[in-house]
């Protein structure tokens, strides 16, 4: 079987996001059936909001059921881990910002692959990116990570129009996309630092 | 005039929906205005997410103008006869608990016909039953009864497995669905007795 | 280059709702990138709806980049400016209001065109005009608009009636959608002088 870097990242994706629903559900201790809920909505929101925008519907969760039992693996292995983690917010952060990075590409490789204009695909990168965070913070009644001061939808653009140079300059689409994914992550994580505060969730 | 047990199911949830979504407004005390946009929004919410996630557009009760008349004569109605009834809490209840049951079947039978897998059809079933009353929720800044303790995604669930089990043991499709439905508003009810609370509403 | 009258229409209230997302944002202090977002949701929020609910996908924004250029435009202009407006209240009231009767009628008119009948083509009116405003809303977390005492969704239902009525008695379509928006932002106008209040923000 043979995996292309697209379905890679998408996995990859999925994974981060039902973890880090998983851990902000637990933060504000739901039961495990909610958090199963949660874990399930930021991973699909993004993709969800994606394809509709785009029409490419049954959205794709619908068609792949691998990725709802992906999800549901995920998110029963982090109850399950979650007493060897001290460090929820820290936790939830770090594969927040990893699934933001990841998402942003897809969503930016979807829009090519529909032909839209660079500066639609990076509107819609960054749709893909933030929306599951934005369901998952709006459903626990927390102000959404993206309308507080750090850099969120900030570095999806900003990673968007790094993928768009990269391209121009002929750098492999592959590597291109590992760039941007860990220049994303990087940009998140060294804004947080840099301001020397975790984000205060809840 | 022939109707078929999913037209007999669509008119039921219809009514029972709006019904509910009526009383929620009522109690808000909003005006007659906000009631019939509230009353409409969750008669028509969960069957319009369902028809946008499998990109079955335009949307039922756009083809349809007979739904939104339904509503409207429901809601009116339900406004003239409220002077009649004295528990608001429970009548809301036992109406919402109604169109969960069968709001939740006719978003499987429709998974069904776009060929979904049972898993798929399940989650899509679920969404139809929960999401008009999420967003009549929502509107009216109540916590979603989706989120409180007792049952109610998880009825939709438990329905949708107890569905495909019947239909597994060939039972008949239209006995299947009656069953079904019993069971999601029975176990609604008995799960709110045997706690021995009725559901809080704002 | 000619310019139709829908297309004028569509340009005007892109940019009447961007100037009122723009100043609703600010109001709330947001940082300038907050306030381009503000402003697009605002300005994009009904059309995107209207055509998700119609299956017209990808959605209008998504086809013609210009759009998204106008709103940044537009934003970016209204952050200048905003040092010569003293009354945000008023401002953001009458643009909104205006760009509720501009995109009302385009709602109205998408749904002719796709042949639906008169009575959901003002509904899908009514959901353009008003859905821009509602997210907006949402997301500065002040209570929608359409959900307080001044007449809002009422007034796009209106009309809505008052195109379908002129139509009827064979007026020019250009004219009764002239009318039909002075008409709507006429009366929205009146209302709030009427009560002799200004709509509070916030």
């Amino acid at each position: 079987m043979q995996i292309t870097t697209i379905e890679a990242i998408e996995i990859l994706g999925t994974v981060s996001f039902a973890i880090s629903g998983s851990f902000a559900a637990m933060q504000r201790r739901l039961d495990p059936f909610g958090v199963l809920i949660i874990a399930f909505v930021t991973s699909i929101g993004g993709g969800t909001v994606r394809d509709l925008l785009l029409g490419d519907t049954p959205v794709a969760w619908m068609r792949d059921v691998n990725y709802c039992l992906l999800i549901l693996l995920t998110s029963i292995a982090t109850i399950f881990f979650k007493t060897y983690i001290k460090k929820f917010k820290i936790t939830l952060f770090l594969f927040d910002s990893l699934g933001l990075g990841l998402f942003t590409i897809l969503g930016i490789e979807k829009g090519i692959v529909f032909g839209l204009s660079p500066g639609i695909c990076i509107a819609l990168g960054t749709i893909t990116g933030c929306f599951g965070g934005v369901i998952r913070d709006t459903l626990l009644n927390t102000i959404p990570l993206i309308f507080r001061k750090e850099v969120y939808a900030t570095a999806c653009i900003m990673g968007g129009i790094l993928y768009f140079a990269l391209l121009y300059f002929n750098l492999k689409p592959d590597l291109a996309k590992i760039a941007v994914i860990a220049f994303i992550f990087a940009l998140r994580i060294i804004v947080v630092r840099y301001k020397l505060t975790l984000p205060r969730f809840g």
